[in-house]
């Protein structure tokens, strides 16, 4: 919990000396990155999670800076040599290597120069080693002058994490898609067992749990096309705008052609935004795809809070269905099983719900040219899409395929239910209906009984009317 | 929908027409306001809600305004007849008059200067008509140089603000002590009723209903110390503090002697803060105030979810308690009965927790000496407890006070149970008493039944142990 | 602030009995509205805001109704004379006559079934009126059986939302891009002024003030096309799914016949919901809208805090615009002028941020087959739509439109700066151009002095790197 | 990203096997936890930061099991040997040894109940080998019946993460403290250097830059208070209440014991609470306590925004204060230092603002006798204190203590000002100065040159009433 002075000494053991505007700085001698991470390392202790805990950032961040150097190279501002090298360090981290050079507080100040910078260092340094140069030997491959050639932290780093964002989205459509057919099997598992549907708490209308099932399954069922469509706006990045998007110190023609370098390299469908000053400052995609979280997380915790409660029970809930038991409940009280898996999968939802707000707030902080809180923002969003991504495939596996049908309960349920005067208004009138209810309610006695009792109705009426086919039969 | 244009003409017929830095303006003839308010008025038309709609407001608002007044009058900066007519015009309006001139909308630009000057004029005008002059003639007596002789927006809106919301707390606490006190008559009313306690939504152990709503009650127990603790922290205001609290343009000694005015004629333990630069640019208390108010509401939530959760059924729910019968429940379903009030209680509470957040955001914006959010803070203030004291009252009265427990379903729900297999532990262990456990969720078969016949414990031992008066006995 | 008790008597001068299920209830005679909408002013007061201050959900209700009528009629359930009444007296309402009949407050308990009552028994009487009866007397058009015929709230009342929000968004839409058109033709006569860039507060490099004011305009260019994309899955209704979504009481073709009268009668392209279960529950389009709104929120506060950024001054701040004067700024400082538009345009923004969290707290305690929340969820949307759309039409009339600049100071802006040494880097290396930099700031001296004295580049070479044509060549 | 399955076989190889309700399971030999700890952390894999991230958690959870167990002695419930045994082991890990055995990720479904047993399975494995014993030989000490004797997840687990956020809360008044004592040394050091005060972005009226650094030290006065207020409310614990706060399998005493025995060990005030039943769901002090960390992020987040504003420059900026530079500002602008430490302060704040919500999501969650979401609660608590604890640490080092003024630059803007003007209204009335002040800003001349040219002061008066002494004299 202890902050290290940006001036304390570190041994000179196996380290090397490198110089930036501040002054002279020690690095260890074998590491990958250069002074401005160990500044930045230096500075920053916030999250406890480095660039390396992500590594869809790594992987873009590598991914854009192999893809300037393509543009670089065409524009005739890196030599053969140079450009090569720097691919080779790109190709080098996207094959998984390296990453726990990547040292720097995912959280930090800077709006991600110092991400950006770590990536330039570590590049520049795997680049100089196949060049046949020492670690430090900048003026054979530059981190600034090369590797960062007509960019900015302001136009890579949005971009990588635009990219990075895109990656992770890919995997937690997987597990959505997944969890949705285990709730579509178990919709075809309970196609035939009838139970009260509840409105409000109060019983409602009959129904089938496969209905309810299917319907869990139908309600994730426009996630996926919300998170493509969130990604769409991400795909549209400010790469060539550097500094403030007037594309300063690159090469006219250079931002279409990084960015269609860069589609190729990625294989996502990658396009140059129109205005690239506003681009450069606007966190709209973000926040749309924050919010696309939140929908995502208000629709599991729904969902886990009623499979809470139809499991509710043993014998004082509803207890129309039974969750797997994936551990003892209590240290206290034996033999009690508690739905944890989907009391986990609540806890992660709120987390994405309240740190959207986190997100909300740091995208409106933004100021003139640009947003420093971009750092906060990737953090929640990778981070988010993490928890989401493990949380739901843990409810899938670890609760949904094994839920099982208490038939007998729910066919009870039905019997003993004054819901079903519904269907009877259409024949006898609301305020008839209304008057059975309450007869039903205050005496014990069943709609049914009631209704033949008064003669409202035949036998023959009351059965057809009543029969599950005629109550189920969707509009 | 539409908005005025600030130039839009208005009808010359009986207006009169008044002067400022921006140049003429006409005014209704009649009106009690002048040319800033009407300029405000046709500036901000954001939340409908007028000044007026918040009367506690108003009374703050003119109690400050006399205490200046007073605390001018004795530094020789008001003459009497000028502090006579201010104090005579302040006290028409803590009487209830004239609240339909404070026409601006609450939520306003300018950091409330668009309502103090409301004051200002509405004051200065009363004041006029009282010494014998004509509304407007400002010369006698001036909305700036003698209403708000020695002050600024910038100490007398929070000083008003925070006196207002204090008014308006105290009502509230009336309310959440009126609903305490029901909760524990349903208590006493319900202490014989034995039933299952529930964790996690399953079965755990016995309790009584009425050891229920004696927890409902404690639960709201420390709200209106919280409150307490709030409202002291509002009473510490800035009056004197004038611009940025340097006391600009008032004398030596007048803030001092300003408060204790104001203590004098609010009744309220107000007091003068320390550093009056801080204080007047802190919107701490107000954001303690918001997070009470935020943590009162998650309270009213949990109650009126378990309200909804125990009242569930008529017939497929946990059906032990009744909640009171207030409208029809379904325009299709007759006879259904819905837990309506606190469904309602439950949307208030939501809107003060997102609203708390409206604050917060409001209250980092605010910017070196000042935060020109304010209107927004205090209208969600004022307008929480607004919403919740009648929500709390609603919630008593319609609600709680027509309770009654379903007696038998109690009953049924702790004879039924496994959960009484915890009483064992002490005597059979942890590992028997889960295996006991596990055979009576398998067979059907109560937990006494399978104990008897393993021969764990005497008949004797058994009774011993699961009569009720064992099982509740408090630590 | 106090509530009335549900059961006090009123008197009965004037009044009519009506009877439900809870027993006879005195209406005033001349009321439209009947027993149910009575018992809901009884027991909801929560906001002050009835339904009657949301025309657009009036007029959407009528739609429904009339839809359904039509669908009813031609399935032989209600008979031309009663077809025709329901849609005369929903043809009424929509033309905006007995809007002030919709007295029950928008935040209730019931998932909005007294808002639907509301609407029932109000059509109802106005029917019974051209019908040639009296209020009240139902027997001859019933507020449930004919009025709400094949009907729910819970198929109605979600409709109806969902159409009312996307109506408020169709002017909300207009009023954004009049704000747009009028950052571009601020763009465009800021088209020659050079002035910095700032990053991180930090003066960056050179731009024009007509390329940020183009960027305010362009980042403000995807929200109306993602409030259409809110809007499309707004469009996607449940109607003909009555209690949970098996249509129960309706019958088979019904719901698609009522949702293609209700595109008919609307203009909108309403379509059927694939799931109508699942649908009767979903409040993920609410969800995304309240996430659209809280998008526009964000970027509409972070360009009222750029304008009061850019604005700031007249002395001691950054001076580079000018916004048009509104009204004296302070009741003390004289001369003072503030952004009071900017200001409330923040505070409308950070409501409706807020509120987004109360929406997803809403929604998310949506439970099994229904969301008993609704009604706030709607409240915030219809009263952030219109919030939104009140301020950006003022923050667009009554500031943008009169902004006007301080060229003389953007130029000296740009002079002084030390920023303009990124141009040199592509000529002089990034390390150099640091040193130089440094240079700059310790001495005072020019960055081009400098370069000069170094003879690291020619005049002529320094003049074409700084020309302001090369600096502002967007890639 | 992938989640192990629950029943995925893990290798024989120095495994033991466990038993419980649910089966067998292998545990690694030589590992202190045992079967539950194990299938919790097959089942939790969310946040990524098992409980062992926070060793204050895990120092609370063995005082609250240490107190337990001389309590239990006391009552005869352990014999001399066990309750030594499992005390040494509660020093043992309140030592610092061990910590690696508590693997379960703090985020968890189950209330808690998988972090009780990691810890009743830890020390019931450390007390076995000291008692002689092998792993796992829980006749001779179990991790129910033994070291969870007479209590419950439901009172252990909230009673120790109360004493777990008030130790973490101790480092953060520490480091609050630091941070106010260096921003009123700058206070001190800046005593003398005038400055404009500024409200709403506008020149306001004079003060100096000690009175502002004073005024950032006193607004953060009242945290520390705060924090306690906050921390006495956390020691009021359930301990004792066990399952459902009925005391159920604890005798009669011993709660007041355990308490009495926690607070020896703890050393804090740790009380009993008064209705166990209640505060075994009751959640408010921990929602006091992030409402209390909230607005200390809301005070940080809006003294860094100063900062941030303060030091905007170099030279197209407010610039009246230096930031010390702590690393290169940017990848493409040679010699850019920008403001990054104030940066991360903000996001951390943005962190803790946003988590709040979570927090107050996840009380509001509970449900009926329990808190399902604790385990979130806590997480958040835990974390925000310690990412507030760093941010603050870092904010004072590495940015506060090195800030410099820029004393030409505030007398300038002084001297240019036309805010000074309030300063004459008591002397020649507000609306002469509106009039002046008007002038001034047109003709770009100075107040002083204008009422001395319309010779409304003296020359005398004016220097009198414009002077600093003057001006400043707070009231």
């Amino acid at each position: 919990m202890t902050i290290k002075s940006a001036t304390e000494p570190l041994s000179n053991v196996n380290m090397r000396i490198e110089h930036d505007l501040l002054g002279d700085q020690t690095v260890p001698a074998e590491a990958l990155y250069g002074i401005q991470t160990q500044r930045a390392k230096q500075n920053f202790d916030i999250s406890g999670m480095p660039i390396s805990h992500f590594p869809e950032l790594i992987n873009a961040l590598a991914m854009v800076k192999a893809a300037a150097a393509r543009a670089n190279h065409q524009h005739g501002l890196l030599t053969d040599e140079k450009a090569d090298a720097i691919q080779a360090a790109c190709n080098t981290l996207i094959s998984g290597e390296h990453h726990d050079q990547f040292i720097v507080d995912l959280i930090q100040g800077g709006a991600g120069t110092s991400t950006n910078m770590n990536a330039n260092e570590v590049i520049a340094n795997i680049g100089l080693k196949k060049l046949g140069f020492e670690y430090g030997q900048y003026t054979h491959l530059h981190p600034n002058n090369d590797v960062n050639r007509s960019q900015s932290t302001n136009d890579v780093y949005p971009t990588a994490a635009r990219l990075a964002i895109v990656f992770a989205a890919q995997n937690l459509k997987t597990a959505i898609g997944d969890l949705q057919q285990s709730l579509g099997a178990k919709g075809q598992e309970f196609a035939d067992i009838l139970k009260m549907g509840r409105t409000q708490m109060q019983d409602a209308v009959p129904m089938t749990l496969g209905q309810e099932f299917n319907a869990f399954a139908s309600d994730l069922g426009g996630e996926r096309t919300s998170i493509d469509h969130a990604c769409s706006q991400l795909c549209e990045v400010n790469l060539g705008g550097t500094a403030i998007g007037t594309g300063i110190n690159a090469p006219s023609g250079y931002a279409r052609l990084a960015v269609s370098e860069l589609a190729n390299i990625s294989g996502l469908p990658v396009t140059l935004a129109k205005d690239l000053i506003a681009a450069s400052a606007d966190m709209g995609a973000f926040v749309t795809f924050s919010g696309t979280l939140k929908r995502l997380a208000v629709k599991l915790s729904k969902l886990s809070n009623d499979l809470r409660l139809l499991s509710s029970g043993p014998r004082t809930g509803l207890a129309e269905i039974n969750l797997p038991a994936m551990q003892p409940g209590s240290s206290i009280m034996p033999g009690k099983v508690n739905p944890v898996i989907p009391e986990a999968m609540n806890q992660t939802a709120f987390q994405v719900m309240g740190t959207d707000m986190t997100v909300t707030m740091a995208a409106e902080a933004g100021q003139l040219q640009l947003n420093a809180m971009e750092p906060l923002i990737i953090f929640n969003l990778l981070n988010n899409c993490r928890m989401l991504d493990k949380s739901i495939r843990m409810l899938d596996k670890l609760c949904i395929r094994g839920i099982t049908a208490n038939e007998d309960r729910c066919a009870q349920h039905v019997e003993n239910s004054i819901g079903i005067v519904t269907a009877l208004v259409p024949h006898i009138g609301y305020d008839n209906a209304s008057r059975i209810a309450g007869q039903a309610l205050l005496s014990g006695l069943g709609v049914a009984e009631l209704v033949r009792k008064e003669q409202l109705l035949t036998d023959k009426q009351l059965a057809d009317i009543l029969s599950p086919k005629a109550m189920l039969q969707s509009a």
